[in-house]
């Protein structure tokens, strides 16, 4: 039930999208005790113009590349796990051949009741069905 | 104020977003006490191979057709609201042609103060004047 | 590092965004001590049928031209900055053309360890380093 939104610019290919895609759940599975089948992702392609990205904010290199991460997961990780989140991105995504300054990530909680994850069901009462 | 993402794979026509969003709104409003008025959605279409959804996890059988309703709405509502809530979506759904299993629900939190329905006010001044 | 999402009609073209995006932005600065540089903005613009705004809850006069403007940042701003970022977005919408009835807000608050913005490093490492 994490629900990730994946933001690329338009110049990117489909597979480098999956590519951070899969590191981004990855990263997920081996530091969040996210399930592997646990997999929700939604890629957004921005064309030139749409995604406005500063250059160097705080103290970075970002390049034309630069692609946007937001995770909706349940409140709990702690700070350790979410540092170890950003690192397993970042060293997926430099694999699928990113520059790690590239990456940006943002997380959002919420908690087990604000979860359906089909057929009007609450993930507390689907899981225990 | 709750504002409304519904995500739909490309192949499904726009009236059947339609009826999805509609019957989100119903929902909002039969079991989390949202004005009839009080509707905000955006509706946006994935391509294929841009929408990835685990086909089973944790316990159902999602088609082609599955699709993501986030609602992001005011703190406060009760689990016994969201899971009326979640029940009338997919019951909603159902009518308009979806597998329940097919519905995903995301739901995030904000207060009062986190919205200006217009005009450079906040929800609370516009309220009462 | 907050992160903005301005979603605009389609028949808009691109500067009425940027420009709202602008205004947006330069409001985060001027009232919620956000850094000129700390931009990180997507903008997505929606076709006819695909942006749901009611047009006059709860006691506005929306156009055509409505937009919402979704951002997340740290929690921890006061009710009078969320007020006064209003008024700024909205004044300065209303400079680049807009009505500010047509400027819609709504805020996520998350926490510094929610943010890398860049080279798998969380915020507070990178703003350090």
């Amino acid at each position: 039930m994490p629900l990730t939104r994946i933001s690329i610019p338009s110049h990117l290919p489909l597979e480098r999208a999956h590519a951070l895609a899969d590191a981004t759940h990855q990263a997920l599975v081996a530091t969040c005790a996210v399930p592997m089948e646990d997999r929700f992702q939604l890629i957004t392609s921005f064309a030139p113009g749409t995604m406005l990205m500063h250059p160097t904010f705080p103290n970075v290199q970002r390049s034309a590349d630069a692609c946007v991460v937001e995770i909706c997961f349940l409140a709990g990780r702690t700070g350790p796990q979410k540092r170890a989140l950003y690192q397993h991105v970042a060293a997926g995504a430099a694999q699928a051949g990113f520059v790690p300054d590239d990456i940006m990530i943002a997380l959002v909680e919420n908690e087990t009741i604000d979860w359906s994850l089909g057929r009007g069901q609450t993930y507390a009462e689907m899981h225990t069905n």
